[in-house]
């Protein structure tokens, strides 16, 4: 990596959000593989340039790493959700060895994020930044949700 | 069955719930094999006697038949308070192969049933009128949450 790209993308592996995936990856990583590698290098099976995702065909089924990696990434916003708001979220991924599914975060009993998944055998982001975006978009939507239903979420 | 007890059983077997149920386990016939069966032979499965318990090993993994029965009761709880409250319930079973999971069923962004299982491959009930109350006493808590809180069950 040049410096030039350091210097932009310092606030960016600082974020709360990097800072978090980063720490979930290493809980999942029992044998220390990631202990000496960089955020960007941890971060990278998360990244998907257009160049990579042609390389992946249309069809296919997910393995335990995808299957493990998106786990980290909605664990990693439930963690955040949970930071902010003071309540415990809990993911739960649903995903069938298909690669389709759904995956929730409740707070209490409010649903603050539901999504359907699918082709998750292609899960990933064109870049970290995009990545973040994507987070910080479902967590202040999630983050809303609380504020405005926050007897729900206390239940 | 004598006739004694056909008598008693009468109006549980024409309950909301148990034609419910037997809907639900017709949906997933395939092949037809139910289609001469009786309401109480079509529901036979999910009732363990004590003595049919005790048969069963305390650790087991539950096979595709056991989830599959999982499934038709909450999807039979699902459709029952879709049909009282008018808007849609998801059912969410998650189970892992040894049989642990988590099973929600939401209404909107509402969690309106959320239960943790244990030990699915022994999952049944005494008798289909412990069954009926069961579901009836998880019906009652979801209406009256979808009553108390139905702007969050709206979205």
């Amino acid at each position: 990596m040049s410096d030039a790209q350091t210097v932009d993308t310092d606030g960016l592996l600082n974020s709360q959000f990097v800072v978090e995936m980063v720490r979930q990856m290493r809980a999942i990583d029992s044998y220390g593989s990631y202990d000496k590698l960089s955020t960007v290098e941890i971060l990278e099976p998360f990244i998907l340039t257009p160049e990579k995702k042609r390389d992946i065909p249309i069809i296919g089924d997910p393995d335990e790493l995808v299957m493990a990696r998106i786990r980290v990434f909605y664990n990693a916003l439930s963690a955040m959700i949970e930071a902010e708001c003071g309540l415990t979220a809990v993911p739960l991924v649903n995903l069938t060895h298909e690669g389709f599914g759904r995956v929730l975060i409740t707070v209490g009993k409010l649903v603050v994020m539901d999504r359907t998944l699918r082709d998750v055998h292609r899960f990933g982001f064109p870049s970290i930044s995009k990545m973040k975006d994507e987070g910080d978009k479902i967590l202040s939507v999630a983050l809303e949700l609380i504020g405005n239903y926050s007897k729900v979420a206390g239940l």
